[in-house]
């Protein structure tokens, strides 16, 4: 049995920005420039790029040209290429792209997956099932993402006791990673820590990711929480991008380089080159069309110094 | 000797805004709506407010009517008035105007101190020292902020060392209380939790504040990380107004209805009505005239709840 190790020296950093950031977009990216920008991310030392989702193009229209980027992009080794699937069909088209890892989402309540997904969490788990079936042999890791574990914007509260039976559902099943969502911004730091010890102290063998938003300014709080608990994998986002639809004006996901920053500065290493990743996020207000949330683009490292004023 | 308790049930909020927040933005705010403003402040809970400074005008043109703003404002049982003084003109200015607290600043590292005051830390507590004789029998509480203790934004690194001996060398003057200062948004959770931890085992009957900026996203954290300490007290402004000059698109001072946000769902009991206090929130952009930093004022308490989207 692996030991648990509160506050670890090191962390890894998934970027979910190409995913996550993108889907809700308006401007449509165009191919050659995702790729672009996702080779770039791929030599920060980064661990893993969750780089598009499977999905229906009709859905998520910025999106669409998922095979090509997968394609596209160049692979690197001890960087992994996830993808979001939402189905068994998505599933088929992203192993004939040979990605490293598939990650399945679903919701921890049943308003939030009928909404998203059009389907309840017994529904998904089900589907999960048949995808596993047809995963094996082929070599993936299968991850999977349970929304809403921290929390509903539909029906408020889901009871930690909901949270870890799915969690044990999964693993049943044949995931081998699951990732805790606070999809909305509804989590607090205490709330974190306790999940996060009921989860290390049940499957110390299970990686688990911490999956926050900045909804409510306690981003990084949560990661601090996580992190104290024995939390080593986090996604984020470049920038921030991503979010809420239903907040509008928020700040959306937990921002890369800014997650990456406060652990450099608390000497955790993410493995990540913080000056590389400052500079691919500085591209992105250009990429997007907007600015962005992140705040340590702007404001600069903590170790910056400035020039005595002149009187 | 009082007990430490990581994790206290209970904090109090100092209120910034009106002081820290206000001295930086381009327009100035008439005494009369200062006063409105200040006197809806001190109905939602908050423990203590910063009014104003007791400045040179010609130094911080937008709190020139210092004495107007604290003679006009209601005073209520319970919401004491701080206020800022530079030196003794200003102490002796504050004093006729019945103040409940004085707050002293002076910077831990020597440059920030030249720079922001002209002074050396030494020449700094020189005169508090005169200022401390000068309030005798005034019955007001004495309070010292210390600035750049987690780092200088001109010579780097504030050695812990060097801050203790600053503390120490105050409460030896009889400074009553102490507040710790994160003046540029340097500090990092790791640090926050080693400096508060070394001064409330130290001086455990002292008052300490902590002040924290959100230049690099990390001011919920670092405050988690001092409340994990036992710290009590927290320096916030109102929609986040304030910051560093030297940062511009920076977020600035930690966002008073964020950090009352935090712990009301952590369960710790600020004291403070948070409807109440986001309703005052909401009314920042116009008296201000820009947008602010604050995130919960825009996406709602994590409380909130929304209707299922239509098919």
């Amino acid at each position: 049995m692996s030991q648990r190790t509160p506050c670890p020296s090191t962390v890894e950093i998934n970027e979910v920005a190409p995913r996550d950031g993108l889907q809700i977009e308006a401007r449509f990216v165009p191919t050659e420039e995702k790729i672009r920008w996702i080779d770039a991310l791929s030599t920060t030392g980064l661990r893993r790029i969750e780089a598009t989702s499977f999905t229906s193009p009709k859905a998520i229209p910025n999106l669409c040209d998922a095979a090509d980027v997968v394609m596209g992009i160049q692979r690197r080794t001890g960087v992994d290429i996830s993808v979001l699937v939402p189905n068994l069909k998505g599933t088929e088209r992203a192993l004939a792209c040979q990605v490293d890892e598939i990650n399945l989402v679903m919701s921890a309540s049943d308003s939030h997956g009928l909404a998203n997904l059009r389907m309840t969490p017994e529904q998904s788990l089900e589907q999960f099932a048949a995808i596993v079936d047809a995963c094996q042999d082929s070599g993936v890791f299968i991850n999977a993402s349970l929304s809403t574990a921290f929390g509903c914007p539909f029906e408020g509260d889901v009871p930690e006791t909901r949270v870890l039976r799915l969690v044990e559902q999964l693993i049943a099943l044949g995931i081998q990673g699951i990732t805790l969502c606070d999809t909305t911004g509804m989590a607090n730091p205490v709330q974190v820590k306790h999940l996060c010890d009921a989860v290390l102290e049940r499957w110390p063998q299970t990686p688990f990711t911490l999956h926050f938003h900045n909804t409510r300014g306690m981003g990084l709080a949560n990661a601090l929480a996580a992190w104290q608990a024995g939390i080593t994998r986090f996604d984020a986002s470049l920038g921030g991008l991503g979010g809420c639809p239903f907040a509008p004006g928020a700040s959306g996901n937990v921002c890369t380089e800014d997650l990456v920053h406060m652990f450099a500065a608390m000497d955790v290493d993410t493995g990540v080159d913080l000056d590389a990743l400052l500079e691919v996020a500085a591209t992105l207000p250009t990429l997007i069309g907007h600015e962005v949330p992140g705040q340590v683009v702007k404001a600069g490292k903590s170790t910056r110094r400035y020039a005595m004023p002149e009187r």
